[in-house]
């Protein structure tokens, strides 16, 4: 996907049309048959569970969403490794007249999507497609990889940022999921709050700020500790944080108290300590004890090894003062829950651009995968201080109930009134006739980055705590809540029992 | 890293040199500056621990190893990234006489590895880097990035595939965790064993089997299924599966059976059904006797739907008859252990390539992250029927105990002599002087898959089985054991106590 070194204008060009499963092209090929690939239809992306058992998510993927549809186009070579399949039962997969048809398509769909940074929350739309239905199925997959994986690490890397209330360095590299991912997962993690990434890569791509010193094998490749730490701060004079954990903390503290105070006498300053290893919340007490007795109070403490927003939080509850965190694998690879399960669904249907949308349910032997109807946005509404009071799910093409009554999809007697109160509303341009329009402003990480800390600003803490949040209220706009309840009730009664 | 898509003489070409922690790039000036830059060093790359709390890994990532390496140098555009980069205490982090010497720095290192396929175990190399110590570091992160992951993705694949003993087809790529990871993703889940991917761009760029029909979209996009399912059948008569669970799934297997039966009547042949929601096991033993009464009993059941090893296992326990199965999101995440915790540690350092090497050691706060010291290798043994004996690590530069004696690493009671029985080594050359020597049926996913096959094959049912699986022998050669004992007792002995 992105994950190519070529740029065209600034930004990354792409061409991988064929990063998509199977069935998104063997369907191509039935619509195409059918005479059905122009038929118009809306899809949207959405999620039916907050992350981490968290009370919110933080919305994340429109820029890479953005290079996808810029990038989209079957190569010569890709129609000739598609010609090249065979089908199971035999005789060549594809259709070459249908194959011809896909090398001269250009994409002419619609998108809308949250904005990057956005806190967002279960059952509300994050991106809208709407478009020749054969369109709308090619996108699919590579979009919900995008969108799916990039709001995980910015949700994750909001919570870490919450619990660390100092600055957070991401490195997770050497354990994310692949090379390419983790570029995505560096910008997602600064998206969601976090200071900077030790991945240059992604610093270079992505503009974002990268930190980072030195290793263990820095300590290990000097004949001792003590020649090491001298050396890096000679290298290192106005950048130095020397790792003490190499051999034995203790002993690497008074090491680097001694590089401190040489740094002191030559007017350089020892910016801090890391520790990597060991019980993270003793020995940073111990640590800040020992810099303090030795007169350097401007000596910070880094703290890693495995950290993530409950450790942090633990470690900070016993009195560690920590100048920043180093958060690695549990953010790049969201250990705890290493995939969001967003989807993205058929909601409605038309013939051609002319005729108005009919919408479109599916029900199944789950209730929890029933799907949204109808061609639909979010209302976000706020109290008079700037407070979040919940969301309403609506059909941009249907009247609002006049109280701006929602009620919760799965329950009938969660309802709530917002109607009086400002609001605007989630799903902005991001493509126009299968082009971006996104803004250059809204590709910036650091833009996003601001947006997510005020957006979390105004949700109420109950809502971002760790253990068992409060609920933010999300629901469907009456009308529609009623449209959906029919419709489900018309589909079941069509249903036979099972034997 | 190899998400571009350009290749050159049919290998994918990258120029990632960026992709690494700054703090590798720091040391590099720091060992530049103290004129420590061409100091020789070996590193080994190892995990401590099997994934999945499983008796055994499979070995992935020499492959795009040697991509990266060939790949490895510093454009003009990387240069002047690293020359804009700020140090946080002010001037400019990099020298630019450094800049210059990255610049024309061309790798010569040698890199031994595992080949893909090859079943593994905790404490032993699975990737062995010399060279100047610059170099090794450089090639640290994205190093640990391609193995750790890879080898997650294969073993969890071997694990699924273990239980399945049917196809198993991956199509994770919506759930993965970035474009670019989950390319590799599903080209490890074939090497572990899958028989094919979703992924159509993993398919183009891996030569590997790829699969899928069509989605409930599909069934949502026509008037009924039953109009749904027969075009599909039209479009494709040689390959189709019916997905039956969009609305109702006992409706569905009956207008399943209709089109299988005017299938039957034009001479073609319903290849199966697919089930994707509700009770997998009870559905599928259900739609199995619905086949068979209406005589399509060679109609297979596919099955999908949040599987796993276990979930899988669990199915055929309980009676289901299933020709095939869909495994996606906790395949191609790894979802219950979404990360390996290989690490790569200096082992030995020596002033030039004409001196000895001299044998490092690591030691912290936590004795189980103790290191293991000298340039290594690993001797797999065979019982006289090919199954494996045990595994010994050994120093390639010193005598090997005569009896084959190894010894467990935290265990000096746990012993075995494996002496007389015929052994293989397992690192094999990747790199000389800085360029890949990997022959290219070492870079076939599909060579790989037989390797993992064969190997399994010759691992202990004790070793293989999910629940506290016997764990493999796996020592260290006598001598060395006793080596590492005695760096390690002396580097306790000048350890200061903390207060």
């Amino acid at each position: 996907m992105t994950e190519t070194p070529l740029r065209r204008d600034g930004r990354t060009t792409l061409a991988y049309a064929l990063l998509t499963d199977l069935y998104q092209l063997t369907m191509a090929q039935g619509y195409w048959e059918n005479g059905k690939a122009d038929e118009q239809a809306c899809f949207h992306m959405f999620f039916r569970d907050n992350p981490f058992k968290g009370g919110f998510a933080i919305a994340c993927g429109a820029a890479q969403l953005a290079e996808m549809i810029d990038g989209f186009a079957f190569s010569d070579d890709d129609i000739a490794y598609l010609a090249s399949l065979d089908a199971p039962g035999g005789g060549a997969l594809f259709d070459s007249d249908f194959l011809d048809y896909l090398r001269s398509m250009r994409l002419t769909v619609r998108v809308d999507a949250v904005r990057e940074g956005t806190v967002v929350f279960p059952m509300e739309p994050i991106v809208r497609v709407t478009g020749p239905i054969l369109q709308c199925q090619l996108l699919e997959t590579a979009l919900l990889c995008c969108m799916n994986f990039q709001t995980l690490v910015a949700t994750k890397a909001a919570r870490v940022c919450l619990a660390a209330e100092a600055p957070v360095a991401e490195f997770g590299l050497r354990r994310a999921q692949g090379a390419g991912g983790s570029l995505w997962a560096s910008r997602a993690a600064v998206v969601g709050g976090c200071a900077s990434t030790s991945n240059v890569l992604a610093g270079k791509m992505f503009d974002i700020p990268v930190s980072g010193t030195h290793a263990h094998s820095w300590v290990m490749a000097f004949d001792d500790e003590l020649e090491a730490f001298r050396a890096y701060a000679k290298s290192f004079p106005t950048n130095c944080v020397l790792l003490v954990d190499t051999y034995d903390v203790k002993r690497g503290i008074d090491n680097a108290i001694t590089v401190g105070l040489e740094m002191r006498e030559r007017g350089e300053r020892l910016s801090g300590i890391r520790i990597d290893s060991g019980d993270l919340a003793w020995l940073a007490r111990y640590a800040r004890e020992r810099l303090d007795e030795a007169g350097l109070t401007d000596c910070g403490i880094v703290l890693s090894n495995d950290l993530d927003e409950y450790t942090i939080k633990s470690i900070r509850e016993q009195g560690a003062q920590v100048m920043s965190w180093g958060v690695g694998t549990k953010l790049a690879t969201a250990y705890d829950q290493p995939s969001l399960g967003g989807v993205y669904k058929l909601s409605a249907t038309r013939a051609s651009a002319d005729d108005a949308w009919s919408a479109r349910l599916k029900v199944s032997e789950q209730s929890s995968k029933l799907t949204l109807p109808g061609v639909l946005d979010v209302r976000r509404y706020r109290f008079a201080d700037g407070r979040l009071a919940g969301d309403m799910v609506f059909d941009v093409n249907e009247a609002i109930d006049e109280n701006g009554t929602i009620i919760d999809p799965s329950d009938l007697l969660r309802c709530k009134e917002l109607g009086g109160l400002e609001y605007e509303t989630l799903l902005a341009p991001l493509a126009r006739e299968g082009e971006s329009v996104l803004p250059d402003e809204e590709r910036s990480a650091t833009a996003a980055r601001a947006r997510t800390i005020e957006g979390l600003r105004h949700l109420d803490e109950s809502q971002k705590r760790f253990l068992n949040p409060h609920s933010y209220p999300v629901g469907l706009e009456a009308g529609l809540w009623h449209r959906r309840a029919a419709m489900a009730a018309s589909l079941r009664a069509a249903r036979t029992p099972l034997r």
